[in-house]
């Protein structure tokens, strides 16, 4: 049996659909526990939804079901697809959402889920008739391989951008939080005094080694942004790049919302060079 | 004992409301488990809410108690209800938010809510002094016959409308879901080739088959839309009505908003016409 | 072992932020159950969230984990304190967020949380990488002194606004609710036919004994309010004060918004006078 199952989607919290899947769930395995990660992805917004995954995977209680529905395709040809790997297990549509979660992982092993009979399954609600019940059975202990003949590579989405020159490297922005602060594709970051490390997250990339205090950082045609441990290290209202709690570069404003004051949006540009 | 309480209301997220309900469904059982439905129903929108309980009915854990708190007439003398029904239990104001759930049931039994001992009881906030208790007690076995006297019927309010005539039928739209596509009151409907089959789930309507390819669908005045199986069989931006997840009529833009596009409201006509 | 683990914050739901400090302590104690107060605690809103809690308190679960995390201060010098108070226990930054619910508990023990030794803490994200693992500790039965050291005084906030002259008191607006109801820190509040009592809430001011049916009730410079039991006796429409749900002088709107109609704002003053 497993722990938990913990649940990501765009539905929303003005309808029903979120708290019907958990009911399927809960009808299928009544002693599970759930945790919701967010259900406030945008509409159809997958890139994002691959993201969130993976900066929640490493806090997630060992033995968890994630359940991610994020689903455009709905009622097209798309495979459900079931994932366990390690110890962790994944349910969701075939589309991408998983890249994240599963790079390097040579343990995964993938399933399309073909098997369960759902009662009137309908073509726009996959996330109650397949995805809940196959993260119900997967949470009571079924094994994904009764769910469905395996499948040899679930799809893969494109990784944020992050490329590097002689002198400079370029990301992008990727969201901002509720605070307005911005997450960027610049990281896995440490620093160590003036030693700012890079060890990409981003697939096919070297690590690398920065001079903390001589770089020059810039989200889009912005002003140049001070690297800071805190906010306090600036005035309020004053922007400021910082290590977030993902360890990516993100983009602040002490007090206020970077989003808003400088104008973020995803998808820009950030760039950093020295010299 | 019961498996869970699920929850609906008009309380919304950013008040302690619904953390308070649940903390006293805690204090008087702290095994049970809680499902969140919705908290987003419009303010005192009891049709609403009605409607949501309906839809999920047929997913909730056999045993559930459903604690349902739009309350519009909180402190004034409407009274305060507790139904067993089958499986399941009802409480929550009798102000007819029961009324779908409860269609046909001859095994429902009701009770008023007297006999509860809360301490210092508000006006205003029956959701904590007697609903959430009253929730609790069912969760943890209590009778309902222990909560109060028993109420012969429990107030009913209008169904939704569907009308026929020989060659049409009028029904309306209902709500519009967080990606804008707006539910109707035409169902419940399956489809087999071309036959769509109607088994009216507003009381007092006969079923009825239709010819899927020669129905001519609209809302209000709008532009006559085409019945599909899936989003995809339309060009982005493009209209289409389908049978959704509850098996109602629904009306869908492929990638858009429904309801920003066609400018749709709850209430509007929506009409089918063949010949 | 404590019985759950409430939660309050100003993280929102668009983030993973919650759901990620919930996987840290499902992961430390995975059988605890968590509830939701709110996480719609305006950004840095450090007096709304301690009212909140003071609200909540008094329905918690016998032995609840409060883990309250609204924190302008990360990353700054502010301590992280741990709290055991009676059958609660407070987890949060040391910034008066607790001074509600500690006030005259002689029995408050609080700690620095020191001793925690969390896997790349972040300097923006203690709620992940300090409160959490503390409340997850705290709820599967570690006594608070394993976590740091003692200290004398958790830091306190000022008190909502209320005084008093010979012929009137005045209060203000704290916060208005999901309904526009406006909230106010004139109470606390209970009524025998014409008596109005007042035990003050706010410390330092004596109880009082007030003619319910001379008040002449006020917010900022708007007009005269009824003090009436329910909505239900004004028209549909019109202004009203009542005693609220937690024996607080509320203001509202038979069904309407107070904050809209009144143009009321938080901080703004409320003022009853008699004759």
């Amino acid at each position: 049996m497993r722990s938990c199952v913990a649940l990501l989607s765009d539905f929303g919290s003005r309808d029903i659909y979120v708290g019907v899947m958990k009911s399927v769930i809960a009808s299928i395995h009544p002693q599970v526990s759930t945790i919701d990660l967010t259900h406030e992805i945008p509409p159809g917004d997958v890139r994002q939804a691959a993201f969130r995954l993976w900066q929640a995977l490493p806090f997630l209680p060992p033995g968890a079901v994630l359940l991610a529905v994020v689903d455009p395709g709905v009622g097209s040809g798309r495979r459900a697809v079931a994932v366990e790997c390690g110890d962790f297990a994944c349910v969701g549509p075939d589309n991408g959402i998983f890249t994240f979660v599963l790079e390097g992982r040579r343990d995964a092993r993938a399933v399309e889920i073909t098997h369960l009979k759902a009662r009137g399954r309908s073509s726009t609600f996959h996330g109650r008739d397949i995805f809940a019940p196959a993260a119900g059975l997967l949470a009571s202990g079924v094994d994904a391989a009764s769910l469905g003949p395996a499948v040899a590579h679930p799809l893969a989405i494109p990784w944020p951008r992050l490329s590097f020159s002689e002198k400079s490297l370029r990301g992008e922005a990727l969201y901002a939080d509720r605070f307005g602060n911005m997450v960027t594709s610049v990281g896995v970051l440490s620093r160590d005094g003036d030693t700012l490390r890079l060890e990409p997250w981003v697939p096919g990339c070297a690590p690398l080694e920065l001079p903390a205090s001589r770089l020059r950082i810039r989200a889009g045609a912005g002003p140049e942004l001070p690297l800071v441990h805190t906010f306090a290290e600036v005035p309020k209202g004053a922007a400021l790049a910082y290590i977030g709690s993902d360890r990516l570069l993100e983009i602040g404003v002490n007090l206020g919302s970077a989003a808003d004051t400088l104008k973020l949006s995803s998808g820009m540009d950030i760039t950093i060079s020295w010299s």
